[in-house]
C-alpha cells in the first residue's frame, strides 16, 4: 500500500505552508539521527544563528544544495536563521561579459562606479533571488534583502576607498526589518551591498556584514562557511584542527604566526562579534557537505568554534 | 579533544531549560534520519497531537522509556503533545495490597467507593506523577493533571453505573487550562479520572477521555497506543494490516465482523473524534519501540490511520 | 413571589462559570458586612495571597468547609489565591492500612521509599483532588498540582536525609505554570511533594513550600493556618496575643524564649519570605471558623501579622 | 492594640490607589452580609451596569451619600458602573439667582438659549464635578463627561423643539471614550447634555441617555433610580409591587392603564434598551437607602425588574 | 465637473470619523506649504505637545477660530495635542451677572467659596464644553476634562490661600486618563480646576497646570500662548525678539532685569517643565493668527523657544 | 538669527529617524497649502494606497524626484504606501550592452531565458535598489522586494508563454511580508518579477502586479501612473478628460470604442481590483509633476478616477 501522508504533505495550514521538496535531500549522506540531534535542537530552538555563505560552498551546485537543505531543516526545527552572502564567481563572469576591465592595485580589485553597478546587479538581482528561490522551493520561506533595504546597513567609505573605490565599511546597523521576519520563521537572505547616507551603493565584505548583523541581533552564533577545515594548530598538518578555542587563545595563535593570511580577518570578525555579545562563533569547512548541520547539531562540529 | 557542547547543554535560557538526558535515547534503534523526518516535522509543527498511553507500552519499562523519549522529541521539534493515560496493572496491585476484593459483574469490574478511592490515588498520585517526573528528567516540561482540575472533564454516571459503580461518562470538556500549557511547549499529562458536579470522582475510560479532549482541542491527530498491530483485514493474518481507512470503510469492516471485540470501542472512539473535527486518528502498535515516532514522522506509520 | 435571580445564577458567561453552592455558606457565622470589608477588598484586589492549609482546619470537616468557603469568596472578589497543603492525618491512616510500620528517629518520622510512595499517593491523589473538588463545587475553579508539575519545586535531600530518608529541601522554584492560572482567576492547589533532578520524589514541609512560593510569586501576603492563636507575649496567657510585630521584634522574642518549639520554624519561614520581598506574613488560628476572612478582610485579624 | 491595617490602607499600588473613606459607610444600615452577596458578585463581575441617578436620591444628602457608597462598592468588587445623571433642583435655583424667568408651555419648560446656557453650566460644571469629587473621595476613580465629549451623544432637535427650545433627542451614540475607562475600573459620570452637529448644546432626558448608553455598551443591566417603589399592580396598594415582569406583561399593564403617567416614559425607555440587547432593566426606589445594593446584590431587589 | 471627493469626505471609517468643516479654514492666511511643513511634521509625528490657551487668543473669536483650526490640523497630521485652558473674561462677566463683588487683596482677586463655585461652572461647564464643541465641529474629536476627573490633578492650598481663598497649587499629577485619549488621536481639553483630597475645588493657574501635565506626560513641547511677542532682548524694541535661549541664558536675563513682571512666572513654568524632562518650551504670540502652526511647522517660529 | 530647528531635525527618535532632505522639495511648484490638504489627509490616514510607477515618470529624473518626494510626503502624513514598479528603458539599454538581440513576435518582445536573467538583474538589482536609496535619502524608509521574496507573488506561465517565453501571470498573492512593513510606516518597493513553484523567474506586468497586490491588501486606492492625461471622452480633445466614472460607464466607453488600445488593459486592471474590494482606482498623468499629490490631496485630481 502506498504512503499515507505523501499526498497530504502539501496541506500545512500553519506556518509552514509549503512542503519540503523531497529530492532536495536525496544526497543527504551525513544521516544525522533525529534522536542524536535532539539535545542540540533543544539548545538552539528559538535562537538566532547568522550564517555567512560564500566560497566553495557557493561554487559547487551540490554543495549549494546541501547548504540550502541544511538551513531549511534548521529553520524547520525552530532556529532563526539569517543568511548573508557575497557574490562568488558570478561577478567576475558578468564583468567579463560586459568587457569591464578588472583594475587591480596591490592585488586588490578597484571597485569603480561601473564595477559597483554590476556588483549590485549580480549580488542583489541574481545571486540573492536565486538563493531565495531555492529556499522557497525547498519548503521554507525566504525574503531577499540588501543592506540598503530599511537602512539595514549604512555604509561609509573604507579608509582605502580613495584608491579602491566603492569598498565600504559599516557605519551602522538597524535590524528593525529583520526581527519580524525571523519571528515569523522566515529566512532573511542578505546581499552584502549597502548605501551611504547619500544613497551611493558600496560593496561590503560579507564576513563583516554577517558579524555586525549577528552582534546587532544579539545572535547565539555566527558561522562563517570557508574553504578551509578551520584553524589548524599546525598549518602543515590537516589533522591538527583546533575544535574549540577562546579569544585569548586565538590571539596568541595570531601572535605566534599560527593564524595568518586570509584567516586573520575572519578571526578578527569573530572576535568583534564575540566582544559585542554573540555567544559563540565558528569558522567551518564549507567544502564538506552538510557542514552546517554537523556544526550545529553534533558535538563533533565541522571546524573551529571560537568562544568569548 | 572532548565534545565542545556537552558541558554547555544545560544552559538553555529559552523555552527548553533542561537538557535532554542522553541515556534516555541509548536504545533508540529506529534511527529515523533527521532529514527524512523533516517533511513530517514541517507538517505537524504547532499542531496538537493527543496520545492515549496504556497497555503493553505501560507495562514494560523499556517500552515506557521509548514512549517518553518519543514525546519529548516530538515536543522538542515543535508539536503540541497532550498525553492521556489510564492506570495499567498498578491499580490491581494496590487493590491487592489493601485486600480489596475485586467484584465482577458479567466480567466487568465493579468500581465501588473504596475501589474508586484507590483508583484515584494510584492514577493521580502515583502513575501520573511518575510519568511527569520521567518526562521532566528527559528534558521536556510536563504538568500532571486529572479531569477534576480546572473542570477539564465533568463526569456523569454511565448508564450501567447502578451496577458497575463509579464508572463515568464524560458530560463536558473544558480545555481552558490545557491551552496555555501547550502554547508554552509544556506537555500536559492527564489521568483519566473526573468528578461529577457534586465532586464525586469517577473512573473514565482513557481512550474516551483522549478522544473527547482531542475533539475539544481541535487536535490534528488522536493516537491510541494499543496492544495490537492495528486493524487487520484478516484477523488470522498479521500481514494483512490496513494502513489507512476512512470512516465508511471501517464501519463496513465492523458490519462484516472483521473489526470486532475490544477493537470496536477503540474504533468508535476514533470515529467520534473525527466527527467532531479531529483530522486523523490512529490505532498503533504500542508493543513496538518508538511506534509513536514511526507513526508521526514516517510515511510507513505504525498501525492503522482512520480518516474522516 | 419567588426570588428573581436564583434561577438565573448559573448563567455566568464571564470568568465565573459556575454558581456558588449556597449551602456552602450556611454556617457562615462571622457575618462580615460587605461594606466593612470593602476597604480591605480594595486593598488586596489583584494581589497574590499564598495560604498554607493544614492542622486542625484540615481535620475538622466544618473547619475545612469554612476555609474552602473563605478562599472561594476571596477569589471571587478579586484576590489571587495560591493554596498550599500538607497531608494531615490521612497519611498515617493509609500507612496503617498498608501495615507500613512507622519508624521514628529522635521523634522524627523516617520517610523511607515505601512511606514516600504512600505520602505521594495520599497527598497528590487523594487530599489534593478532594480539595480541588470541594473548591470547584463551591463555585470557583481549582487546579491541583504538586511541586513535580512543571518543575514548580525542585527538591534536594535535606541535610538529615541520610537518617530521615526522602525528606527534602527546596533547591529552586519556577512559578511559570502558576501565573497563567492566577491571572485567569483559577486557584492553584499545591501538594507539598517535589522531585529532585533525577525524578525521585521527596516530602517537603508545606510551610516551607508556601513560603518559597510566596517569595517566587512576589506575593502580597503569606498566611499560615496553625493550631494556635498566634504568637503570645506570655504563652500562659491566651489574652496576650501579639497582633502585629516586625522581624526585629520577633527575633527578640525568640532570643527571650517567648517564641519557642514548633513556632520557631513557622516564624523562620515567615522571616525568610519577608526577606525575599513578601510584604506581610501572618500566623493565624486555624481552629477559628473563617479565620482567613477575619485575617484578610478585617482590621482585627485572626492571629499575628509579622512585617518586614 | 490599635488596628493593624488602618495606617496602611492608603498604600494600594494596584488599581485602587486611594482608600475608601470609612465615614462614607457609617450609616450603612442594610448590612448585606459578604457571603450572601457572593453569588451576585460572581454573577455581575466584569459586567456593565448603567445607573440613571436623579430625583429624591439626588436631593437628600443622606441618600446621595448612600448612592455614592453603593457605586464605589460595586466598582470595587468588579462591576463596570456607568453613572448617568440629570440636574435636579439646582438648575431651578440658578435660574432663579440669574433672574431667568421660567417660561412654560402646556406645563413643560421652554429651554431657550439662555436657559440652556445655565443648564449646561450647572449640570456639567457643578453637579457633575460634585459627583466626581464625591466618588473620588470615597476611594474609587470617577471621570466626569458630558454627551459632547468625544461625541459620546450627538443630539438632534426633538419634534417639539420649535416650541420647547433646545430639548434634544439622541441622534447617535459613540461609546468609544467610555470603554477604556470602564476597562480600567474607572467610573464614568455622565451629564445628560449633548451637542448637535453644529456644536449647539441640547438638554437630553437623562433616562433616555442612560438607556441609549446601556444599549450601545451592550450592558448587562440598566437601573433607573426613581421616586416610586417600582411598578404596582394596584397603584393604590403599596404592597402590590411587581418584582419582575417581562416586556409583554408590562405592555399589557400600560394597555390596562395600570402603568400610567410619568411611569410610561420610564417603562418605554426600559423596553427600548431591552430591545437593543440590554439583558435586564430595573426601575427601583431611590428613596430607599442602598437600594442599588439591594437591587444588584440580593435576590429581593428594590423595585421592579423588567426583562426581555 | 464638480469635485470628486467632496461628497465622499464624510465617510472615514478609520480614526477620523468626521470631516473637517471647510469653512473653518477660510481665513487661513499663513498658507504654509505642505512640502515646507513636511520636515517638521516628520519631526513631531507621534510626539505630545501641551498647549496652554488663554489671553487675547481666547477673547477674539477670529483668533479662537485660528487656534482651533491649528490644533485640529496638528492632530490630523499625527501630533498628540493636549489643550489646557483658563477662563478668560467670561468668569468676570458671570460674577457680575450674579452680583458677586470682586474682592481684591494687594491687587490679587480673593477666590472665596461662592466665587470658586462660579469659576468652576464657567470654566468646566461653559468654556470647556464650548472649546470641545468647536474642535468636534472642525473635524477632530475632543474630550473635555478638569483636573478633578480621574484625579488628573490633585490640588493643595497655595501658601497664600489663607488670604486669597481657594487658589491652589498642584500636589500631584496622574495622567492615566490622558494617555488612552491621545493614543486614540483624541484631543483632551483640560480646564484648570482641581480638587484637594477632600473634594474641595480650587482654581489652578493654567500655565502651571499645562507645565506640570507636560512634565508628567514626558511631552516633547510645552507652548504657552501669551499676549506678547515673546522674550525681548530690549523690552522697548519689538524687533529684539529672542528666538531661542537656554535655561542659563534666560536666568541671566531675569537677573539682568530684562525678563520681568508677568513674564517671570511664565519663564519659571517653562524652566520647571524643562527640568522635569520636557524637551523644549515656547512662549509665543497668541495675538498672531496661526501662531501655533508657525511655531511648530516652520523654522521661523512665533515667539521664544526656551531649551534645557 | 539662524533657524532654530534645523540643527535639530536629524534627531527624531520616533518612527521617522531620518530627516527629509530639504533640497528634495526645491522644485515643488504645486504648492499645495497644508490647510487645503487637511481634509484629504484626514480621509486617507492609515489607508493603504498602491502606486504603480512607470513610463515617463520613470524616464525623467525631474519627474522621478517629484514622485519620490510625493510618496515620502504621503507616508509622512500617515498613508500606507506600497510602491510597485516595472523596468523602464534600463532593461533595453542593458540588453544592448550585452548584445542580446531583441526578438519580437507580432510586435511583442520574446523573453527568453537570457533576457529574463537581465530583466531580473536590472529590475531587482538596479532599478529597485535605486528607488529604495532615493526614498531613504528623502527621509522615509523603503524596503525593496520582488514577487519572489516571501512568495509575495507566485507566477504561472501566461497562455502565450510558449511563444513569448518567461512572461507570467499571477497565480497567487501572499501579502504576509508586506503588512508588518506598512504597519511600521515603511514603504515596500516591489519589482514586478515573480517565480513559479519551481523557482523559475517570470516577468510580470507591473500594472497587474499592483492591481493584485491592492486587492490582496484590501487597499483604499490603486493609482496607475501613466503617460496619458487619463480617460478622454473624445480622444482628439485633451480638454475632454473624464474625471470620475464608474465600472458600468467605463465598460460602455470600451464598447463604444472611446477607450481603446493600451488603455484597455489598464482599465481592465482597475476593474479587476475594484471587483476584489479596492475602493477606488485612478489612472493619472505621470507626465505632470506631483500628480500623485494632486490626485490624493486635492479634489481636482490628476486624471481619471474609476469607482465600483
Amino acid at each position: 500500500m502506498a504512503g499515507r501522508y505523501i499526498s497530504d504533505l502539501g496541506q500545512h495550514e500553519h506556518m509552514w505552508t509549503h512542503p519540503v521538496n523531497f529530492s532536495t535531500f536525496d544526497e543527504f549522506e551525513t544521516g544525522i539521527i533525529l534522536s542524536e540531534a535532539l539535545p542540540f535542537i533543544q539548545k538552539f530552538r528559538g535562537k538566532t544563528i547568522v550564517v555567512k555563505y560564500g566560497g566553495a560552498a557557493m561554487k559547487s551546485e551540490a554543495l549549494q544544495a546541501s547548504v540550502i537543505a541544511d538551513i531549511v531543516l534548521l529553520a524547520c526545527v525552530g532556529l532563526r536563521i539569517v543568511f548573508v552572502h557575497g557574490g562568488g564567481p558570478e561577478i567576475n563572469q558578468w564583468l567579463g561579459r560586459l568587457n569591464i576591465q578588472p583594475n587591480f592595485l596591490n592585488g586588490l580589485r578597484v571597485t569603480d562606479a561601473s564595477t559597483m553597478e554590476i556588483v549590485s546587479m549580480v549580488l542583489v538581482g541574481k545571486v540573492n533571488k536565486h538563493l531565495v528561490a531555492l529556499i522557497n522551493k525547498a519548503g521554507a520561506t525566504a525574503v531577499g534583502l540588501s543592506g540598503i533595504d530599511g537602512r539595514l546597513l549604512i555604509a561609509r567609505p573604507s579608509p582605502n576607498s580613495s584608491q579602491l573605490g566603492f569598498v565600504g565599511d559599516i557605519a551602522s546597523v538597524d535590524p528593525t526589518i529583520i526581527r519580524p521576519l525571523i519571528d515569523n520563521n522566515h529566512i532573511p537572505v542578505i546581499a552584502s551591498v549597502a548605501a551611504d547616507l547619500n544613497g551611493q551603493p558600496y560593496n561590503i565584505n560579507a564576513d563583516t556584514a554577517a558579524g555586525e548583523l549577528a552582534a546587532a541581533l544579539g545572535a547565539e552564533k555566527l558561522i562563517l562557511l570557508t574553504d578551509v577545515a578551520g584553524i589548524l594548530e599546525n598549518r602543515e598538518d590537516p589533522g591538527s584542527l583546533v575544535k574549540q578555542i577562546d579569544i585569548k587563545g586565538v590571539k596568541k595563535m595570531i601572535e605566534d604566526g599560527k593564524v595568518a593570511g586570509g584567516m586573520i580577518p575572519k578571526v578578527s570578525c569573530c572576535i568583534r562579534s564575540l566582544a559585542q555579545g554573540v555567544r559563540t562563533t565558528s569558522i567551518i569547512d564549507g567544502r564538506l557537505k552538510h557542514s552546517l548541520l554537523l556544526e550545529i547539531l553534533t558535538d563533533e562540529g565541522a571546524g573551529t568554534m571560537i568562544t568569548g
